[in-house]
């Protein structure tokens, strides 16, 4: 198996583009990481696109094709990967596997949604199909219902506090206001979040990563050709996948995520780091409560301490771990097959130590932590500055 | 890069089927296919579903996770593959990669499609994803419409004629009829095709391959370790991936598919072979005019002479080149995302000399030839007995 580093990333402001559409967002993402990667299009041999739910939200399916055409890129092998929210982490992977097989030697990744051109109640059924049609979406059972139900299970469980909660929106809110294409610039208090109005109780508005529109893209290539592109290559030293009950009633808990559990135990054996060794992880936070339970399920604290922690700061930019440094899923906007490689690529700059206000003092090692549906896919991969 | 072997696969008989949902068809054509390989499910390591439309089919993505769960195969990595018709044989090569890299060992790959649970101009809104939804859905253009302005130009250029078109049909549905997979088990006649119902000019319904619900699955493991479960190991030679202008209108010719000729190209370059080595092959029927084209593409035949070729009899049954032999997407059906392993399944049993009375006399080389779309994207693979 070869080594596979990445050398390029781009992406665009996560946000209501009310003036760009899908393809648009993709290409001013794919331009932006070429140009990063000091390639041309006629380099790029394989391409692998994240996107959920183009087939309800545009009307667009055969995705990879599309992808392909519009950057410029045929006759190459396109590939478009699904799974719900975690579609970035897999196609993510999928690249990584590309390059690393010798099938390919220069792949695009990107992800991709355009969630704006539809109304919400048809988003929010769009993204019931990342649940259980049968047993959750044709009861009426919506994301924020199933995130709820984990949450309330937590709080009871462990005697996580609502404004724990919201302690992880006010921390991801103070990250996205230091990164240019978050999108939301504006801090908020613990208070603004329980004040907000409610969803699925517990859980409120300013609870949940919103609606979005956007693209991130990444550059892979074989380790030992890295540096003829970029002077500071990322290695992709694992990537781990599991999968999981798509149905809550199928699991044995509601307070842990067991793909999560499962794909860090992999990327941390293939790495050969613990989850101390991590300086800068990019988790899933769909929801705050998400959050809390990754930063447990990722092994970063003791089951059931991951509120506290958030709540006391040590969550915090520059404090025990840095979590969501971009702002996260709450903070910079959860365009869904976007957010893989967005992941991907706010690791890539804190790596390379050009991530600005929001830089993690000394960041060595950096993880991402992506999961589709209410934690039915979980891909993790841990990354470090090439030797 | 490891070479790849396929010990196992099995498939639902394709056609309406009325008493059983996606999960069913999955779960069946997989058990066929592990029972094929005599391997059990914790054998399995990772798994690639190819599946077209299920967010507007039967309002679920995330198929990936819901494929390991009904399979019981959790928590192994399991990830869904989407290139409109083109799925199944992107999934397939997805998971040849998976194992050519070293990161997977043993690998199901999954096609399916439930069609038949929603009205037929759903069905036709739903294919459409597939071409270019902005500039041909959008304004009318539907599958059929879209192949037929090909099959017209196919006929003005080189003097094809309707009867042509039809003979592909003839001797697609005598190959059906000795499946018991196929949809359709009845011989038709060039006549039956000219009086049919026309769809779009010059295309009629016993032109156009059916709406289809169905499931079919392989099982990949490295070449070295394959007759440990299987004593016939089918080993994958050439697996090539390409793309092209998703619509019509930014194409050069309408009467050849740019990235049908750059797969086969590149397929017969990595498989070391030439056409005239192919002794049986499966070839993209979504309408009878494609098979023409395809003959032509993959260089069976020369350009415009694949519709003479065809009603002289010269694909059929152990003539001059075996095509479509499980009666193609046109006899055995056409669940989208399901096609591509099925092509792959038929030219497994074609290689072990399992194919009852449509065996192809001293089969050695085997291809799959599996289209998105219109023709934006192609996988073609070639396969022969390991040695």
């Amino acid at each position: 198996m070869r080594r596979v580093a990445i050398v390029g990333v781009g992406m665009t402001k996560f946000g209501e583009h009310w003036n760009l559409g899908f393809r648009d967002l993709i290409l001013e993402a794919g331009v932006t990481a070429l140009n990063d990667a000091k390639m041309h299009g006629d380099q790029i041999d394989g391409l692998f696109g994240g996107t959920m739910a183009s087939g309800s939200m545009i009307g667009q399916e055969h995705i990879g094709a599309l992808l392909a055409d519009y950057m410029g890129l045929t006759p190459i092998a396109s590939t478009r990967v699904e799974a719900a929210c975690a579609s970035g982490g897999l196609a993510f992977r999928t690249g990584f596997m590309a390059v690393a097989s010798g099938l390919h030697d220069h792949v695009i990744v990107g992800g991709v949604e355009k969630m704006t051109d539809i109304g919400a109640d048809q988003v929010a059924l769009s993204l019931g199909g990342a649940g259980d049609q049968e047993w959750e979406v044709f009861q009426g059972a919506t994301f924020p219902a199933l995130y709820a139900l984990m949450a309330r299970r937590h709080m009871i469980d462990f005697g996580t506090k609502e404004e724990h909660f919201a302690s992880v929106a006010v921390k991801n809110h103070a990250n996205a206001a230091k990164n240019k294409f978050a999108q939301f610039q504006k801090e908020i208090t613990i208070q603004d979040v329980m004040d907000s109005r409610p969803v699925a109780s517990p859980l409120k508005i300013l609870d949940c990563s919103p609606v979005s529109d956007g693209a991130a893209v990444a550059v892979l290539v074989p380790l030992e050709e890295a540096r003829k592109y970029n002077d500071t290559p990322i290695e992709v030293v694992a990537s781990a996948q599991t999968s999981g009950a798509i149905a809550l009633h199928n699991r044995r808990t509601f307070t842990s995520l067991y793909a999560t559990k499962m794909a860090a135990e992999k990327a941390y054996k293939m790495a050969k780091v613990t989850a101390k060794d991590i300086d800068v992880c990019e988790v899933h936070d769909c929801f705050t409560s998400a959050e809390v339970m990754a930063i447990e399920d990722l092994g970063f604290f003791d089951k059931g301490k991951g509120g506290f922690a958030s709540f006391d700061g040590e969550t915090a930019l520059n404090s025990k771990i840095s979590i969501n440094t971009s702002g996260g899923l709450k903070g910079c906007g959860h365009p869904v097959g976007a957010t893989g490689v967005k992941q991907v690529a706010e690791i890539v700059w804190q790596l390379r130590g050009q991530a600005g206000n929001r830089q993690v003092t000394g960041a060595e090692i950096g993880m991402t932590h992506n999961v589709g549906g209410s934690g039915a896919t979980c891909a993790v991969h841990i990354m470090k500055r090439a030797d």
